[in-house]
């Protein structure tokens, strides 16, 4: 039987971020189709996710916001984490939270790219924690960042140092 | 069989917005009557929806509130938010939240003003989120504000840029 | 049949506001009974709230506090109120928070003059939300304080402004 | 029947609170035996208590803990104190929270002082809270201060330099 | 029957701290067996926590992370914590956290070091946690660290320098 991966994105956003997901996610393999909402902000997507789970009977959800630079936007983006995970503690399911605040980039490029490269990863994270959870086990303690470039395990960089 | 939505707003606000939420959802179209309460202030909205759709049988509700300056108010309106949260996942219910903080305008006109534009596009969020959710797939990514201008998508001004 | 209003102070308080609460309630109307309890300080005030509601059948309750002036203090209160919010979730049940902090007021006739106030117009405003929340409706958006000068609705000054 | 009073302390304290409260509770008088728990740290406290309630049917828990001066030390404690106001929500039981912020006191002595007074006094509104609730009654808004001098009502202050 | 012990981590840490918790624990005692997992960042440990308490019948769950430096990363490792709390309380297990905030150590050195003691020292208090609870009683108050030096009880140390 065909697995089911909620998509939610916003309105607020300036990158559609869930096209990108659901692009994305195609191309990681098969098995499952996506479900595909979109809500006006961030605080929105908790609700959003949940019914995902519990009414369309989905297995796992991107959550995908791009919070605003000022402090209400950072306020506005703490809440919806913590509905999100919330959210997930009601339906034991995972909710892949992928959120880029505006000021994470310095022009609109930057931002673009930013949105495009996490959500890419996180599409991929969200696969394998779907289907391939041991893969996820092989990467534990190796620094990985979405959408920035990973910065490594400290040993291995310490080995390293050691050898010249 | 006619769909319902609740209406709360606050004693508090210096705007009537649940009277101008109920005449802009009117003109959104029908298969809809709306129920309408006021409570004192933000921190009682939560517990008002909430019983709104578990005693009133409400489809979705909007959460109307003006949020003073002062730092005590701003904790006030992270506690209503959280709470707003909660109620939608408790209900499996999409509440959405209007917040106008008096801050965010420089005299009463433009309070005014903004809680008049903010009320108004969040009713037209309000109404296609339970009639046409699709529409809002629509417009994902586009950068919409609500009281605002747009700030649109960063894709489609880099695309104009490219052209100059 | 008697409706039930609980009313819980704590023993932290400089004032006795639980008192103040039931004078007040009592010269709103008749209908109802109060039951009262103390608590030592405002993180007690959740779960006393909630046990009225669901052990002693309470239709409503007044939270009533007096947190102090220091960061500590701020936090509790907050966690406090997160706390009454949640009690309101689980119960479908409003409980009015009172909450007066001791900077808010420049000697100590002004706190008690502040508490003493503060509460009698939440006291009023529990009888309405229990009896009459049609007369709160009324109220929507007219600038209601509690315990300092109401500022107004935006619209009506500026209506008055536009006749001069 | 016998009533049970749950004490859970931390590893990370440093001092005994745990045994400073049972000592205590015992001189407060009779018809309760205690349950006596101790975890690592603030944070492990709010299931350790809920456990108290629902597995060894304690009717009332003290929760004691002494978090550090850091800035991550102050946010564990907020989440502890979330956590502990969350398990009475969700038991209908009193927690009473006894924590000593290792900078409330300018050294050791002081620091080993404060943590005996206040949960000596805590323990006593535990005894009252379960048996004699009505006593908290008395109390109210007095100015009750645990581990420091109590501050004492606005009003009996007032009065007296009425007299003058 | 065997007991079962959750251990959760992350990609984005930069020390493989399942792996170390795994090995203390084994050097702890037996009856019982580990149960891993990783997850990308500390946001996704509370529901995969939660699901190892529920879908794989563990006992007791670690739960590692490494939150990083910037003010964003402490704002995902308070929500982290407040989800691990609120798990914690949906089932009446404990989880222990062991966060290695990355600007808690000067070089890579410490960090490794760090994160490598405090994750063992913690597997120890999770394995005591489970099979001997009184253990920890006696520890009560003596100003347990992990990761680093344990600063003792007050009251030992003050009656030592009353000796000099």
């Amino acid at each position: 039987m065909l697995r089911r991966i909620g998509v939610v994105d916003t309105t607020f956003s300036r990158v559609n971020m869930g096209s990108i997901a659901e692009k994305e996610l195609k191309d990681c393999g098969g098995g499952f189709r996506t479900i595909r909402r979109t809500v006006p902000g961030v605080k929105d997507l908790p609700v959003a996710c949940k019914k995902l789970i519990e009414e369309d009977s989905c297995d796992i959800v991107m959550a995908l916001g791009m919070p605003g630079k000022e402090a209400v936007d950072k306020v506005c983006a703490h809440e919806a984490s913590q509905g999100i995970i919330q959210a997930q503690l009601m339906t034991n399911t995972h909710i892949v939270e992928v959120f880029v605040h505006m000021d994470e980039a310095v022009d609109e490029r930057g931002l673009r790219s930013l949105a495009e490269n996490r959500t890419r990863e996180h599409a991929r994270n969200t696969y394998l924690l779907l289907f391939k959870p041991d893969m996820l086990i092989k990467q534990a303690g190796t620094g990985q960042r979405q959408g920035f470039p990973d910065v490594g395990p400290v040993d291995e960089e310490e080995r390293s140092s050691t050898v010249h």
